[in-house]
């Protein structure tokens, strides 16, 4: 092990950009590169392009026709047509003299020649107009009539009409357009300059990526954010947790970049190898910032040029490229700062926060009843799928102890505004059709699906606040034994509610492939290591309900207080070894390749306000529930019915 | 010549949309293909995307320390620290036999082992919690010492804890970013299957394109139009105005690509060729809308592939490629239509238009006092220019006869507002610093400026109905001998307006090259070819005054009436011998290699409210004519003074 690096800031946010931008000053110069005019679309402009050439680069003719010398057409009119004759064939005296001599003294002249003209060709002295080829009557012998005058210059483009050559045609520091593109070849220009790429270099390190037994996912996250910054990445194959070797990569991803990212392992021993190293080849100005996740950033120089050490998980990973990493490549590559869109929304779940640091926390926002509503997903630095699933941050300051459920708070969206109104909240019970239905929704192009697993009762607690759309649910009324409906009635008791049926589904005990343990009733569960769902999760209610029935105590289960949110968390724990079984339903065992043992049918089903149903993302969504595509998949799924499916139950 | 194809439609653009589009129902297939996960930032998922293997994919340590059984570390306490041994290295007796057992079997023994871990290692059974490294006593043995319990499962990140195997990471028709990416690769996917980019022939006709003569810009600017809409474009060679070759080239390219564009030449021959082989191959849907530009477009389908006959002139094609090709292109790569940003925008200059068909109208905008202007283009199917130049469109419908100066339109814009709003929109006399400080803005990165040239009085008229911010004049009051400040005065008499000093420059005559005419002053002007200003030009009306000085009548003046926009296109008319002299400015005079006789000094300054200065972009504009650099580049145009540049003064 190296020595530790107990020395980590906690340094402001704002402090640590100004002072790493301070050391840096004077040295983020953005290269310059030549290159073809046509493979310029999309980059910067390194300076004003002035035009070589004109456009056109001659007089040209406007139309296909004939050019003529105007003077020399002076007498033509209806009553008095007059003949011209081709330049090459005519064969009259005179005619092509006055061709020959200079426009200066062409004299009006019944004898006087032309040239066929196509549209772009050149319109050459003596020529000095044109005629239209529906104007011209062409006569057997080659020669045509005409019966009006031409004036000098008509249908004739003067040279550099579109373009005269020494104009400018784009200022500098200029993004280039595909129309920007035609212009500066038609102004003679094959090669222009313009701002290179900046060049990345993406070192991950850590020996645990080096036997594959981890997949070393970050740095192709990292590479693909540099691409979206216009920026080129390299990765480096991993670096072993080794000085030697750290410090020769680094020497050699410095020379040849113009940024170097490099992505400790998730273990803090790799951290200290990298500050260890940046402390000895250049200046560490930072390491350590006071935000939640991100914490452990170094921010270095060496050799003049920025290094950054990314901390390994990948929500801390993606945060400190965007605070530092990304600013860094937009300024070498001139790119404009990207403004994220900042709305205000209702929290829809409490967030605590530390004073210690500030906290980004990954948000799902919709639009429900014309609030903007921000659901906080889960916190952690290696929660990726956070990432994926979120479509914001809400950001909570260092002074701030955290937001309350149901407070506004400043969010920043990376979705556009038109986009977030189009999603569908849904916060309730987790089942695998969710993710079917968001599939199908987004696949038809018009609307999302964001679903937070919360469990039933807790999503009829967020419905009743305004916070989703749609609560997924599937509670069993001991008393009635029927489902859902008196759960709704109780929590809603003065308001009319829908529920839109969904689909049956058969609950029971997942367990390893095999059932090593022979497990074969719920009576069975004293003496086996079980994980258990959510408190307010129907599944866990279910539990409860069977376990009574069986006279089995809660503290008779070991891990009854191990809880995971959701049925294929539950599921992934018992294929994983880390328990023998747990409640789920039929389609997660089969999805992980589990044993089951079923122990109900119970009743999915989603709830929403009456007057949500006329928005035209939940239309889709209705229309999605009926439809055969989707029964198809349920059918793969296994273990769900569906007969009554998309029906709506008026709950008054 | 082929046959001539008179039977050119005139429909209106929704009916050839309509048309078009159903001819192709079920023809614009979206293909999809494999392709490496890491490689797929910004593709469109195919559909939706399950993950292959859980992450973490086992029990992980969720920090550095060591790994134990929770149950053998119960009794441990500050006051009973308890000594574990590391796994590999103890002797006691039991302590080995206790973890080769499995993890039901274990007991609270004091006499346990650990083993270390780092952060991301497997936590194995018989493990099943993690001690934080801090939390430790390492003792000079190898053995540790602990003084709390552990409990079951702490420091321990559950296997699929971010993700499940089997769990859908992503919808289809998902736009990937970047931590998508991460979390795929972590979910054990290598390789995805995406929609897949739709391939764009483009192919070029026209024999003037083979000579040389001619640049052909088009086919590369519709290259960069099919990159921006995120297809593959391949350009062919320019095909000859040649059936036969024609022929084979359309084929080859249906047989290769998912769409096909035939670039005709400018010549309506090309045109021509086109139709004939396309009704030859396929069939021609629609030729001719009643659209300007871009009326002569072809829609046609050729086995069973869309091919586009895109019109020659540049303004045309870009504007049939975006309202036909680039829809297809869209729809076949699953791209999202894009919306322009529609708004309402006062039309600073009148536009005529024709009954017969639906006008776009290149558009320059800015804000200026809190309104929206639309100043309009060039308006020639060939001033590609005015592409460039402009940042919108006004759409002139096809029943409307256009629009007076002063009313209200739609406008569609292809920057956003904020952009628009920090444009400086300059309307009024020409000269080349504009160009100048135009870039010096761009390149500063804040603003822009765009300017429009009319002519000095044409300008301060504009400034007064408020359609600009600033206005350049340099207008000779012949009675007082003085400039600029008496025109203001007069068109402001009741307002208070500033003037910011420009330069000084030198008036004359521009001559070809070695003066072939001999052309010494004014009074050689009478038998020379003329090229004018527009009426209302300073360098008009100063060739008036010096006309009259000279006692020359401007009917002597061959060409008086032949107009030139700016002091370029005049100079550009002359040095392609199509005029012999113009009335223009020394550098201009210089940028082309013209002879030049001075006529005079005139100055040339700029005007606008006062309440504008405020302004920031203004201010910038300001900062810039007082900046040394701008000097040096006024030096190197030739012909300017600028002692009093930037020096503000009150006009009351």
């Amino acid at each position: 092990m190296p020595e530790r690096n107990l020395y980590l800031n906690n340094l402001p946010l704002d402090d640590a950009i100004q002072k790493y931008f301070n050391a840096l000053e004077g040295l983020l110069i953005p290269r310059t590169e030549k290159i073809a005019a046509e493979d310029s679309f999309d980059r910067i402009t390194a300076k004003a392009i002035y035009a070589d050439c004109s456009s056109p680069p001659y007089n040209a003719a406007a139309m296909d026709g004939i050019a003529v010398i105007a003077a020399c057409t002076a007498d033509a009119s209806e009553t008095n047509p007059i003949t011209l004759f081709p330049l090459n064939t005519c064969q009259r005296e005179g005619c092509c003299t006055s061709v020959k001599t200079s426009y200066r003294d062409a004299k009006p002249d019944s004898s006087v020649a032309f040239t066929i003209v196509n549209t772009g060709d050149p319109v050459l002295p003596p020529w000095d107009a044109v005629i239209m080829a529906e104007d011209i009557t062409p006569l057997d012998d080659g020669s045509v009539q005409i019966r009006e005058a031409a004036t000098a210059w008509q249908h004739v483009r003067p040279i550099g009409e579109d373009i005269v050559a020494g104009e400018m045609i784009l200022p500098g520091n200029h993004c280039i357009k595909p129309a920007d593109i035609g212009v500066m070849l038609s102004g003679g220009l094959a090669e222009i300059e313009v701002i290179a790429k900046p060049r990345v270099a993406i070192l991950p390190t850590g020996s645990e990526f080096l036997t594959g037994r981890l997949i070393e996912s970050n740095s192709r996250m990292l590479a693909a954010n540099v691409q979206r910054d216009k920026g080129i990445p390299r990765c480096y194959p991993p670096t072993p947790d080794n000085i030697e070797k750290l410090r020769y990569a680094i020497l050699d991803a410095v020379k040849k970049h113009d940024l170097v990212l490099v992505n400790a392992g998730s273990s803090a021993g790799t951290e200290d190898y990298t500050v260890q190293v940046l402390r000895e080849l250049g200046e560490v100005i930072v390491h350590g910032i006071a935000i939640k996740p991100g914490k452990p950033v170094i921010l270095a120089i060496v050799d003049k040029k920025p290094v950054i050490g990314i901390p390994g998980y990948p929500v801390s990973a993606y945060l400190d490229y965007e605070l530092f990493a990304g600013k860094i490549v937009k300024i070498l590559g001139k790119q404009a700062e990207t403004v994220p869109v900042k709305a205000q929304a209702v929290i829809a779940r409490r967030i605590v926060s530390s004073l210690k640091h500030r906290e980004y926390v990954r948000i799902q926002t919709g639009r429900v009843d014309n609030k903007l509503i921000a659901v906080p997903l889960a916190r952690g630095a290696g929660a990726a799928m956070s990432l994926v699933r979120a479509n914001g941050f809400c950001i909570i300051e260092q002074n701030s102890e955290g937001i309350e459920a149901g407070q506004t708070a400043d969010v920043e969206l990376f979705d556009p505004l038109d986009k977030v109104d189009k999603t569908i909240l849904v916060i309730g019970s987790h089942d695998l059709i969710l993710d079917l239905i968001a599939d199908l929704m987004q696949s038809s192009g018009n609307a999302s699906l964001a679903s937070t697993h919360t469990g039933s009762m807790a999503g009829l607690m967020s419905l009743k606040r305004n916070e989703c759309h749609i609560t997924p649910i599937h509670l069993l009324d001991e008393e009635s034994g029927t489902y859902n409906i008196p759960f709704v009635k109780r929590l809603f008791p003065q308001t009319p509610m829908l529920m839109i049926k969904g689909v049956g589904r058969i609950q029971g005990l997942m367990i390893k492939k095999g059932n090593p343990l022979k497990i074969n009733s719920l009576s069975d569960l004293p003496g086996c290591r079980y994980i258990n769902r959510q408190r307010g999760a129907g599944t866990r209610l279910f539990l409860d309900y069977k376990l009574k029935q069986a006279g089995i105590l809660p503290e008779q289960v070991q891990g009854y207080e191990r809880e995971a949110a959701t049925h294929m968390a539950a599921a992934a724990v018992v294929a994983g070894g880390g328990a023998d079984t747990a409640m789920g339903i039929y389609s997660a065992a089969k999805a992980l390749g589990l044993d089951f043992i079923p122990l109900g049918n119970e009743e999915y089903d989603f709830v929403l306000y009456p007057e949500f149903l006329k928005l035209p993302h939940i239309k889709r969504f209705l229309e999605i529930l009926t439809n055969s595509g989707f029964h198809k998949q349920l059918e793969i799924l296994g273990g769900y019915t569906w007969d009554k499916v998309g029906s709506i139950i008026n709950i008054v």
